[in-house]
């Protein structure tokens, strides 16, 4: 079981860490054009959601990780509506 | 406890369609630069973890959802490697 919750706090954090190249990206280059701004929009909105499930089902792990998902996404939403 | 399942079906579901506008841009407009190909390949990793994580503890809801998101995102990574 210890294995199998490694694997899932491994995953957790590679898919909230892979949004840091993007943020990085959109900030140095100052060019969003190519990203789509609905696709930000829906994905914050699912992230607060995930948010407030993981603090009503009491998962500290996962509200703190959609928590810094939500960071880096609003990020990129912000940069995407400031250079679109 | 209906409602919070609810709210996480929601979530989750959120923030996998959130993929598919990205994924219609890119294929519609040929054009992927402004998306970071790192930010890509760890999410596609992360999402291959995650299906195993949700195997291994079989739970079905969850290897479906990242099941589809692998599609879309693999997809976003095709065409970013495609039209770079």
């Amino acid at each position: 079981m210890f294995f199998i919750d490694i694997l899932g706090y491994l995953a957790g954090t590679l898919v909230v860490i892979s949004l840091l190249p993007q943020t990085i990206k959109s900030w140095k280059t100052k060019s969003t054009k190519d990203l789509s701004l609905s696709r930000y929009i829906i994905y914050v909105a699912g992230l607060i959601l995930w948010i407030t499930y993981a603090i009503l089902i009491k998962n500290g792990p996962v509200a703190i990780m959609n928590g810094i998902g939500l960071i880096l996404a609003g990020s990129i939403l912000y940069l995407k509506l400031k250079y679109k």
